[in-house]
């Protein structure tokens, strides 16, 4: 079985016929990460005769591809998860889930169909012990940098021990991600005072304060602040979380609209513009969404990624590029000893 | 008794001493206001002392105040609510509540402590029969206009038929503040798909979706949705509908400062700025939170306005508006008919 370890050779493997742009984005993510990483191999899972030729297309994806497991099944993007576990055993994501149950593969990347992707995830690698949920956990930029933010819609309700739970695996998760050797972690709600808020962050807070050395807990934060860098990571149920992170996404996205908007109207603007283009240029690399593309289904015994379904060739490098660095800093593995380990979760059920 | 009734007199009372700035910007706010408004008059109720000399310095404060209720209590900024409403009866926040109790004003409005204007009005006034839980509502920017949504704070937790009673309130609301005939409304989820979200909330939906002409039912809507003008009014719980409005006003911030760092980085940068002058401040005017000052204990049987703790003269001025208008469309009384006649809402309990 293939182990975290990085003095190994990492394998992922890659569903292919994911996302919209499937499979030519697919593989082109491949090609662009394989040009700065000449150390990982990959397993491809899709339709061959579509695959082959983008290949011959992209030289260092055909470097670095070591199989091509043919198949002419795939999840479309409208289908129920329900109904993608009953049959999508054989389709391009439940192989590559599959190879990573099987110990094949470090790793498995799709851009395909988010609800279908968790449920075969979920029944394939099944939940770490000690583990009673998964979470969604992603990257997402601040203004002074980025931080990490789950549950973004693994759940839509969460308990106190679970809030506790994803507390620790979002610690973890920024200490591969962003490198943050011990993490600020904050809890949502709606006020900053103990006293305000739902029993279960409440309770949550609670456990969390429990140890510093393992949690080093700045307390609540509010809708507010998640922008502004507060604390490393964030930590709410999927619900709320999803709501937040859509409300960001859609915030950002009214405001530059609105100033687009404005250029559009007056000549005077549009000659300012083209004295803004190198900052606006610098502005749109910060907070280009393609950069942190790549979540994961935190919990599960396993590390499978989700691609932003309509993710270009470099956004699906940079879900590539998170699997990796998960597979390097051993996610599972400390997750495991984590929760094994720390006295603040050992009361919880 | 004063009823809404748009041929009486509109009466005012404003608590003076609430907020950052008290009492200067509530005396001012009450002096712009008054200057379009001969029609309304005023209650003041705090510090004698420190409100009389104001009153020379705004002659339209001067002549539309028409009563001073000196007092020397006051809530305080960090004042637990539980201690406001057993101590604080006598401050100029529960006096001026009490005087829309006793029915000798229309309608009330702090800039006071949240927490203890929510429980000193729902103590005092009481919930309109059929509503079990008040929703602090109000208006926000968004892309291409404004809309309503609510319950923004007021409850932790709501069930189908909390939720429901809102969305008729945000109706009203929305009617009243927006002059929007039939206002399209929309539920709070995390995913469109029927199947999708927590149970109370597919459980309302299922009740807004019963009478059409009662409730032009939009469906689900996401967060990403909520700034893009999609409907007139957004439903959900407080818990949520908090996280989501202080998100919003967060990434809004974000980037105004990454914009605001952009410029100060480059002289090309700089240059551009002049050009954008006009642009930028229309930009400003448009999204100004201090248009949209005045958030509404909705629910209640009494009107009472809460208003922006940090609000200038400016910003009071509009939370003074919203009152005014709210009583003109005789909100109270449209509420009332609307919960004892509509059918969606008869089968609750």
């Amino acid at each position: 079985m293939i182990t975290g370890d990085s003095k190994k050779a990492i394998v992922i493997s890659i569903d292919a016929m994911g996302g919209d742009y499937a499979p030519d984005c697919t593989i082109e993510g491949i090609d662009i990460f394989a040009k700065s990483h000449k150390d990982v191999s990959f397993k491809v899972f899709g339709d061959e005769s579509l695959i082959l030729p983008l290949l011959e297309k992209y030289p260092y994806a055909k470097k670095s591809v070591k199989e091509i497991i043919h198949t002419d099944s795939y999840v479309k993007s409208d289908e129920k998860p329900s109904v993608a576990v009953r049959s999508g055993r054989k389709s391009s994501m439940g192989l590559a889930i599959n190879s990573v149950k099987q110990g094949v593969a470090d790793a498995c990347v799709s851009a395909g169909n988010t609800g279908a992707l968790m449920a075969m995830s979920k029944l394939s690698l099944r939940m770490l012990s000690g583990i009673s949920r998964p979470a969604i956990v992603s990257v997402v930029p601040s203004r002074n940098g980025r931080f990490v933010m789950l549950d973004l819609g693994a759940n839509i309700e969460s308990d106190a021990a679970d809030l506790a739970r994803f507390a620790v695996m979002g610690k973890i998760y920024c200490q591969a991600m962003l490198r943050v050797e011990n993490p600020t972690v904050g809890l949502l709600n709606i006020g900053s005072e103990d006293i305000k808020g739902r029993d279960e962050v409440k309770e949550a807070a609670r456990i969390l304060k429990g140890n510093p050395e393992e949690i080093n807990f700045h307390g609540f934060i509010e809708g507010n602040e998640i922008g502004q860098g507060v604390v490393d990571v964030v930590v709410t149920d999927g619900f709320s979380g999803n709501i937040a992170l859509k409300t960001m996404e859609g915030t950002a996205k009214m405001i530059a609209g609105s100033i687009k908007d404005g250029f559009k109207k007056s000549w005077l603007a549009k000659i300012g513009f083209l004295f803004l283009l190198p900052m606006l240029k610098e502005f749109k690399k910060k907070y280009d969404p393609r950069i942190h593309n790549g979540a994961m289904f935190i919990g599960l015994d396993g590390i499978s990624i989700k691609s932003h379904g309509n993710a270009d060739g470099f956004a699906f490098s940079k879900a590539i590029e998170a699997a990796n660095n998960l597979v390097k800093h051993d996610i599972k593995r400390k997750i495991k000893e984590s929760v094994e380990n720390y006295h603040i979760l050992s009361e919880l059920l």
